[in-house]
């Protein structure tokens, strides 16, 4: 399959290289064509990885996945084109983290809305599905480096485009029972609002290898 | 020990049944002095559970907890006194929900605030600890009825208080490794924004009898 990535930082990179090992054609996509980030990657990922403008990412994929930061999401993918996002798979990984002066992260937007909606409001083409964003990058590509059962999450409005999405998890390695569907692309604000806890729970733990399962009467 | 539960809801009632159980004496603290579910509350719970205004549960009580809904909480607290939370261990264990028309459930407030923090800085001589707003109150006071190992967290910026709240937390049933410190009071901001997803897992499991654990590399 064709896959075109929005962002050249280490989410997109990782997602990029592991779906190139499962034997995609990936794009990684930037704000510009020469940006040295993306170049590198292709060099270095082999000849089904490329490099190239936003735009050029989403027409190129089938599946377009944001993996940029969640506070510049809309205007990468407002770069990438609604044209080359409608009908297909848009899947949101991104966080709107933003890191204050005083040590403290919030996220914006919040509460009342989230990346996801914001995404799929403005374009209504795309079938948007927002998920992996609660998990570190390498956990999200390889679920099996965690010890156990655990979980992680989909939202969204279009149920075929979930069912695609939870096909993609699965090439990753998340077994269909763990990937629990939050309902419509609103779930996207309960995912989102996890962030600040999985950032104190890292600080707890000193790293990120850790996800969430959870407990349930005998 | 003598205990303040400031809230005649489900969850005061629960923590008032159970720490009356474990042998201390509590007072239910509302409103109004004839509360009927404070009086009933005490009917029921025998002779070492009391009701009263939240101004006398806060003066009996050696340690104080706040049960109320977070978006009443400070003025639940206000009518309290300053003058009987001075010095006391103040376990807030509640959740801003805020119940919007079209069926959302935001927090209020959020984000770059917490009702915890709220809590301690109108009240700087009481010894805040955010705990158990992570779970059902059924499971606050018997976390034996999930099978497995799970969590909760405590948040505060007295170390000594926190202790406290860790010793009370063992006497529900919590083991102590059970315990995750987040730090000072401003990891109430995590645990509070952890509902939105709470209740979307609830919709999930449809019911609220389920707690989170972690996943770590073997």
């Amino acid at each position: 399959m064709r896959i075109g990535i929005i962002g050249t930082g280490v989410v997109g990179q990782t997602l990029g290289s592991k779906l190139v090992s499962l034997g995609h054609q990936v794009t990684l996509g930037s704000r510009d064509k020469d940006n040295e980030k993306g170049l590198a990657w292709a060099a270095q990922a082999g000849p089904d990885a490329h490099a190239g403008t936003f735009a050029e990412a989403a027409a190129f994929g089938e599946v377009v996945l944001n993996a940029t930061g969640g506070t510049v999401a809309l205007a990468a993918l407002r770069a990438a084109g609604a044209e080359h996002l409608a009908g297909k798979l848009l899947v949101d990984v991104s966080n709107p983290l933003v890191f204050e002066p005083g040590g403290q992260v919030t996220l914006d937007p919040v509460n009342t809305d989230s990346v996801g909606e914001r995404i799929q409001r403005e374009f209504p083409e795309a079938r948007v599905v927002k998920t992996l964003n609660t998990v570190n990058c390498e956990v999200m590509v390889e679920p099996g480096r965690l010890s156990g059962e655990h979980n992680v999450f989909v939202a969204g409005d279009d149920a075929a485009a979930k069912a695609e999405a939870v096909a993609l998890l699965g090439a990753f390695g998340w077994p269909a029972e763990w990937i629990i569907d939050l309902g419509d692309i609103s779930g996207a604000r309960a995912m989102e609002m996890l962030m600040p806890f999985w950032l104190r729970m890292m600080r707890h733990f000193g790293d990120a290898e850790f996800n969430y399962a959870f407990r349930r009467p005998a």
